[in-house]
């Protein structure tokens, strides 16, 4: 039905007959001549009917924004007073010859070219308009150009696409599952995986040796910003290779999409241990693009005559840290350290002290502060001295427990680095390795930092010993400051899993109930495995800069999990409920539980 | 951890070191040497260790079944003598000096190589297992080199991947859908996709312009041989593409996946319409591998004394026809024809009349058949010419409503290609065109062909007059009497669209809630599109000859919708139901209702 698409059409075209079908962006009545913008998924092009085309200048003349028109006619250079250099096809112009009308149009419910007018509600349920935009057309390009990308590196290099079921077991991720009501086996429900985790294992029991899959993965939890119920995973495992060995050919990936995609060098990522990254950036995903670092004051700290500082001091759990802002006395106004006091309070910080150093030289009146009265002269000094303070720095501390002192001034490193525009490249990828196996909870029980299936990087019985200190063997890719993917070498061996279960307080029963058909696998010659997965939303909208994950996908749910466009979810009939074998729990009658 | 894949090892490797990692897929002690055959991912070589090699021996002589090796050693050629040509790597061995047991193996529940011992349900529970089989690692590994074909070959031509919910409105595809209880909209409900079917029209709505996903679907049916509750599509959609287009390009990719991986040249597809399908086989797929054809005779029964014939003859729903067996006379036993007069009552046909052909030229006695006393002398004369039967010959007859007879000769036909191997070639592809927009009920209502988005040949003003005739832009692919795909050109318009939806008996107000954003898309400037929607999973049993679903599906269900290895669907907690505002429908207490 046409010979070339609207937005490819350039100089080299001149004199060729075409036919191009799209949409009106635009229709302008100028100077008895009709001036169509015609546009189609590569773009726009002008096309001008005048009044010798008889009929098709008529139908011209009727034509509104958004009818659908398969348009012939002959490209011919603009006149040079005419040339637009911010459109692609901007030297040329097509002389309509002929035109027909595929389809009429009402009036969008708002315009394309100012959709930022209307509520994103009403983007949402005429999604198939809102996506009809330029921007959204380009994010869901560059996916698609991004996942056959991924395809087919992790295809040269061996991997075998595999699918994993949807309808499945719960898996252990934590989050809440998606279930699915079974209509054969009553009273029993299917669970939307979390990820494939457990399939993608036993794929290398199986001795698949190297597997991918860009999977769909399912959380039903309240949703942020960034997260969506459904989202997209590229899924990666692989057998007889270490971490090294799984680190560069992923790190190789990411390395390619940039190259090809964006002509950008990602060079060799850095590597920096968890405690580092805790210690220097306050953060496990550490944003290295803001040339700002956390330093260590605590031991100064011990015996100042300031409780805010000397508490946490003494605390071994007890962090007390410094920020240096590098010219902060001018940069920051009064105001702004109030902003930011509050915006450490978001993390549980009770304060933001801070130091403004007009003189570093002259430690009694030279520093300008509501708390350095509190410190002896000798703890003044040897603060300017660890965090290399020079006239104009301004010093914020924190102190509390670790985990708060850490994430408070990990953030505020990152909205100062945001703020004050601090950044020194654009792109910052590093890996962030030796995670601890577990965290601990309040009530002293453990948690998996990543997953139970994650292999300790020691014995099982010094895992037995000292759970509480040992290291995983695991890895995340961090991209300015944004989490891009994580993995680890899994356990392949019974006794090592059974041992992580046990210091997660998984008993033998449950272990057996919840995961033995882990265990059964594992003692039927597991192979020693590994991999990784990436949030592809999350790579595209770095990428493309997007403001949210709901650019990056087609038809996305809104914060409360609903398609407003579909109307999904929606109501069933009796008889579905029935065939499934559930009820509905009717609302605000507890007495006729 | 390896340097190369034990099955890929030849001559060519001979005096190499390498590091091999593998399962022991069979020891040997023979002549106080100890043969391991080592087996990965690309296929088994034979690792020799004699008694030289001290610890390495040693520890040789301890593994067993499944364990997990390590092995270093120097290729080097077998003797002559024990050259196995029926093995890729059979010219060599890897005379092993170094040895790591990585993981021991406990004797598996079945023998890996007698598989066929156990129960599908055995293997099933211990899939990761079963799919260390070299045929089941072939299945995969095929189907992965399918898809990643079919996505480059649909990327080269311009197509986007995009991705379409999973949790979404319930589709009309008519199937049960399975469902999924929303936490956030009390009372409400998912349901999981038959088919992304009005995603990618919306898309198409959108200005994608070349829309493929392979995309994941549902069905809750209870599952015969060659179902599974969840499957895979190749799904494609464009706009501005007519018929031949579409089938142009779908072809090609059908036609490059074959060349690509049977090295099969399957040529031009030839067209046929639904009517001559079911005319010349009696079904709307045809194996066109089986030279064997229907030949009506209704208008020869009308008058015959045999109400059988006679009556459908006059029927105007009725069919008569015949079936040729070249040479049947003598390759059908009496056995047989009974069999098959069994094989036909499955599809409701209430008997099987046969003539054999003694002696074509003597229409007394050279006929041979219970019914030819009925039929006068020209009419047998007639049936004979008609059919061009040869002394020898055996002519089948159906006689029933049209439908009984298409669908029980149909099937009588492929049953005789495959019993007498009738087969003439090994591939028979074929496009059906042409199909009725409708089928009608026995209650005289109509239901949609394919599904009510389908464009119909006519304008709305001819469907609405005459619905039963209307034919529509439907085309269906066709491989050796198997559906590998299925498409048409969708319906653009609100009127058109309309106008179905009320020859469906969907009124006004079912249309707004169930179909309300689509025939808003539709009135926005929707071009005019159509695609296509291949079973992935068909296509691979097809292309290596599996005989069940489950053979090209890494974790398939059982018969009952169950994964036996994991024990999906399993029970969930009060809690979790709580969340999710429903309870379980207790089995026999309808009192309580």
């Amino acid at each position: 039905m046409r010979s070339d698409y609207c937005g490819t059409l350039t100089a080299k075209d001149i004199d060729r007959e075409v036919t191009l079908c799209g949409w009106v962006d635009r229709r302008r009545d100028h100077g008895g001549v009709i001036f169509i913008d015609l546009r189609d998924r590569e773009g726009i092009v002008q096309v001008v009917f005048d009044p010798d085309t008889g009929d098709h200048f008529n139908l011209a003349d009727r034509v509104r924004g958004e009818y659908v028109l398969q348009v012939t006619g002959k490209v011919r250079a603009r006149d040079a007073a005419t040339v637009n250099p911010n459109m692609a096809t901007g030297e040329v112009e097509v002389y309509g010859t002929g035109l027909t009308i595929l389809n009429e149009a009402e009036t969008t419910p708002f315009p394309l070219d100012s959709h930022a007018s209307v509520g994103e509600d009403v983007r949402l349920k005429f999604r198939y308009l809102d996506l009809r935009r330029a921007e959204m057309q380009k994010g869901l390009k560059f996916r698609s150009k991004v996942t056959n990308l991924v395809r087919n590196y992790l295809d040269d290099q061996g991997f075998l696409d595999i699918e994993t079921p949807i309808l499945t077991r719960a898996t252990p991720e934590g989050a809440r599952d998606y279930l699915v009501p079974s209509r054969t086996h009553e009273n029993k429900f299917f669970a939307l995986p979390q990820s494939p985790q457990l399939f993608k294992q036993l794929l290398m029991v199986s001795g698949f040796d190297r597997y991918y899959q860009i999977a769909k993965c399912f959380r039903d939890e309240d949703l942020r910003a960034d997260r969506q119920p459904e989202f997209t995973q590229i899924d990666i495992e692989t057998s007889f290779m270490d971490e090294e060995g799984i680190m560069s050919v992923t790190e190789g990936m990411i390395r390619t999409i940039f190259q090809t995609l964006k002509e950008v060098d990602l060079g060799d990522f850095p590597r920096m241990t968890y405690a580092d990254a805790m210690q220097k950036y306050g953060s496990d995903k550490p944003d290295l693009r803001i040339p700002l670092e956390l330093v260590d004051v605590k031991d100064l700290m011990g015996e100042v005559d300031f409780k805010v500082f000397s508490g946490p001091a003494k605390d071994p759990k007890g962090r007390v840290t410094a920020l240096k802002v590098p010219g902060g006395n001018e940069k920051l106004t009064r105001k702004q350290i109030d902003d930011y006091t509050k915006f450490v309070g978001i993390y549980g910080a009770k304060g933001l002290a801070y130091i403004k150093v007009n003189d570093k030289n002259d430690l009694e009146e030279g520093l300008q502060s509501p708390i350095v009265k509190f410190l002896p002269t000798d703890v003044r000094k040897a603060i300017l001295e660890r965090v290399e303070a020079d006239n104009g720095d301004l010093i914020f501390f924190g102190a509390d427990k670790a985990t708060v002192v850490s994430e408070a001034l990990g953030a505020l490193r990152c909205k100062l680095g945001e703020d004050l525009e601090l950044y020194t490249c654009e792109w910052a990828p590093l890996w962030v390795v030796d995670f601890p196996m577990f965290e601990e909870e309040d009530d002293g029980s453990l948690n998996s930092l990543h997953h139970p299936f994650t292999a300790p990087s020691c014995s099982p019985e010094e895992l037995e010993k000292s759970p509480e200190t040992a290291l995983s063997r695991a890895y995340d890719m961090v991209l300015n400051g944004t989490e891009l993917g994580g993995g680890s070498i899994r356990i392949h061996n019974q006794t090592m899993q059974q041992a992580v279960f046990r210091a997660l307080g998984i008993g033998e029963e449950e272990q057996r109930e919840k995961f033995g058909f882990l265990l059964d696998a594992l003692k039927y010659g597991a192979p020693p495995h590994g991999g990784l997965a990436f949030g592809l939303d999350r790579l595209i909208m770095l990428m493309i800069g997007a403001g949210s994950i709901r650019d990056v996908i087609a038809f996305p749910k809104t914060q409360s999990a609903a398609c407003v466009m579909t109307d999904a979810p929606g109501a069933v009939d009796e008889q579905q409920l029935k065939d499934l074998h559930i009820r509905l729990r009717k609302k605000e009658k507890p007495a006729s539980e």
